[in-house]
């Protein structure tokens, strides 16, 4: 399609390799970054169990610089190849994108080496480079629609859920008293929930056997009203499944938008031409 | 709407702030009262914590007496601005408000210093004062509905519930004997409730091998059951959802009644003119 | 109705009492009925905290006397007020009230004072008077409509279950070996229902990185497919919601069927005339 | 029906007992094999309780054989009965039938009394013999169809789930600090995913105030999203309850094809003549 367009120009050309995915580049482009994504979030992880840090600290650190540089050109390429860099910057994965390169820099400014809670926070920080992988996700448009139209009622569910919780808990409190770890209400509301959403460590646990009743009754009720939400979001899906969904992967290289109909040429968005 | 009225009267002003949300003030109003109710709810909280409680009792003491204050002062508003203050008084909300206010009373009238069990009793019904926050939660409607449509089949299923744990807590409590902390009926039954509903505190567990068969039974009748709340839940929401629910926040001034269609004039329940 | 039948004599007022609720001397007796049941379940629950069974024991004793011969009544009764005595003594209620009163007998024939394991059975047996009050839920019918229409398919899932567990089970075993109390596959077995089911006692627990990582697979796993008895059931009930059911309280006093369309005049299984 | 086939021979008659069981030899077979199944599992199971396994290590090891000849003979007899061996010895159930007899034979080669990790894997291995009885579960046609139809979202929603884990994971290793056993980030992880799905196992939980609100979050997050597979599987199980599953247990002797409509005669994947 869009023969008479003039002259593509080299940013086009990035354009396509990085925001889309129907070409072998862009697949490559995709595929190559994916890996690198899921090498740093292990590295991460592996970092963070000392036995492992000690004995290959140095291996760490340079895979770290590596990965770091590729995510930073990465974040370059994509101000430089889009028309309104704005869009992308203060985009989601605008912010991702950034997240995942700037702790590194800063970490490495202010002392990386020693164990200040801030910089300890800086460089886990890295663990969101995570998010990046959400863009790959497509499938998840439908679920995501109807989580997003069930989410007034599932909010005021979880609310419903919290109020409970706050006079269960108090009234854990005043009946186990200091017994079992019922110390005081905070706590007291933190096990209420461990309880009502049938999670139950066991770190705390009413040890009275009115207590016990009352536990009984929490448990219950949590056992019952997870229908709610379930509920909640099945009637919104089976209503959601009958719509249908563009596969198209282009990205306007103006805007940013990328919810095109699969035959669309030109963006819906700014009216401009969307590349071959 | 309404112009004929005669002079709406100091009274009916304050109804309108009150009752109702669709004025600048009415909404000012239930913010501060919100955010008031949520400062009271922390307090309550943090108070319960001694390490707290001990540095910071005056404070503690003094805001108490202002967030008081605050209630009894809405609360005798309210009964003057309603034109029938009996449907006020006995109603849900009006039976909370007045439990928001006369705990701190006695507990003062009786001596709140010291730590007599009544007297805590009295100071954490303070907590109660979260159902204040219902008020304001109006997409509930709708979920209260499927739930109490659901409600006689829920009954049910609770008490079926509740037979499997009797029985299955006896059968433990003669597998296991006394040991395992299975030491008798009603501890037994407490645990098949912990069980069932899949909490599993670890608290109490089986030992013997016969034990932990019927464990794994009521598990995974537990784990299957809870299909049961769940697709009764499921169906009354996909049938309530094809109702329309009304988003009119006036309030009738003479009999409380709040559930008006959208362009209401007068009352439904008592035929007066309800507030511009 | 049914001005011409001729006599209906003691035998078929008895029948209308105990099998019927539609007239207040029916109504009061299952009224007491239910209250006799449940005294005796709290009773047989009471005496088995062995505090309370030292200090009341002839009190318990006495009681349960007084239970046992209510309830051998009731059983007589029901047996001379049906005409076909067989369909009431071979049916699930039949046996359930039979099964209420024979435990006393036997424990006290074989000496209900000593602590043998069989007497200690028939003793607890008693629980399951509480069967008798299975009666009294009429909306049950169209739950457990569902759930035996969904039955072959919840078999087949609960069964899928198993093999998931046995499979996991054997291997968690191999993996963890003898640590962490996986010491052989019954067990190993044992945990991985507690942890599909999502109940997770923490009486066992995975401490090897591997062990950890299927532990999660297993647990991933109980949280996702837990959709599929839920998805069964809903639609089961979703479907059978369209259905009537009928209200009606009278009970053949021929052949003992229940199951009447509310203007019913003869039993549709017999053709017999049903009681005024 | 078809009655001019020339000389079933006793290929053909093998066929009709093992692959079909539309005749009495047919289910005497079925039968037969699930039994074997069942008593292979139960004496792989009680061999690995090391007290049992010293008492009867010699009955264990002479039934093992035993059991083996019949499914190494059970192998045997499917390859040869079938046209074309290919299109059974590489489906599931020929590699499942394999895996049934060929740990033993090597256990036997490589000596099966020394304690090896390899050797006892292999023996475990023994355990997916349960997959044989896949065969028969004829109803969870229907259910696996459901749960292919929503695999991809349900795959979407299982990886939503560990980014969320992921990066809570990490959050609760920064705020839990070496406290209460959150030491790394992937243990942090494991914890993550052990609360998230509601399991709750109890050796690591949180013990710092900040980290117990960071639990509360992830533990409401784990009650409400469980919505999410359950609304996808119970719209797609109703969709799927519309359609017509066949009950033909027929099996092609040419190319092992297995799903034929009730009437047919001929194979709809290879043409060829199906048995009578």
């Amino acid at each position: 399609m869009a023969k008479t367009q003039p002259k593509p120009g080299w940013k086009s050309k990035i354009h396509e390799i990085i925001y889309e995915a129907d070409t072998p580049a862009g697949k490559f482009f995709d595929v190559a970054l994916l890996i690198v994504i899921l090498i740093s979030i292990v590295l991460v992880m592996l970092e963070s169990v000392s036995s492992i840090n000690v004995k290959y600290y140095w291996h760490f650190y340079i895979a770290e610089w590596i990965i770091t540089l590729i995510f930073s050109i990465e974040y370059i390429l994509r101000i430089i190849a889009i028309k309104k860099p704005k869009n992308y910057i203060f985009s989601f994965y605008g912010i991702v994108d950034l997240l995942s390169t700037i702790p590194t820099y800063i970490a490495f400014i202010f002392g990386g080496h020693n164990l200040l809670f801030a910089v300890r926070a800086l460089r886990l920080l890295r663990v969101f480079r995570i998010l990046k992988i959400a863009r790959y996700v497509g499938e998840s448009n439908r679920l995501l629609l109807a989580l997003r139209n069930s989410r007034p009622k599932i909010i005021v569910f979880l609310f419903a859920v919290l109020i409970i919780c706050i006079i269960m808990g108090t009234l854990m409190h005043l009946v186990e008293g200091e017994k079992g770890g019922f110390d005081n209400i905070p706590i007291s509301i933190y096990w209420a929930i461990v309880t009502l959403t049938t999670v139950g460590f066991g770190d705390i646990y009413p040890v009275t056997p009115f207590g016990q009743v009352i536990a009984s009754f929490i448990m219950i009720v949590g056992y019952g009203i997870i229908a709610v939400p379930t509920g909640i979001v099945t009637s919104e899906i089976t209503r959601s499944q009958k719509k249908k969904i563009p596969t198209n992967t282009q990205v306007c290289p103006h805007c940013n938008e990328s919810k095109h109909i699969d035959d669309a040429e030109f963006c819906h968005n700014c009216g401009k031409k969307l590349n071959e």
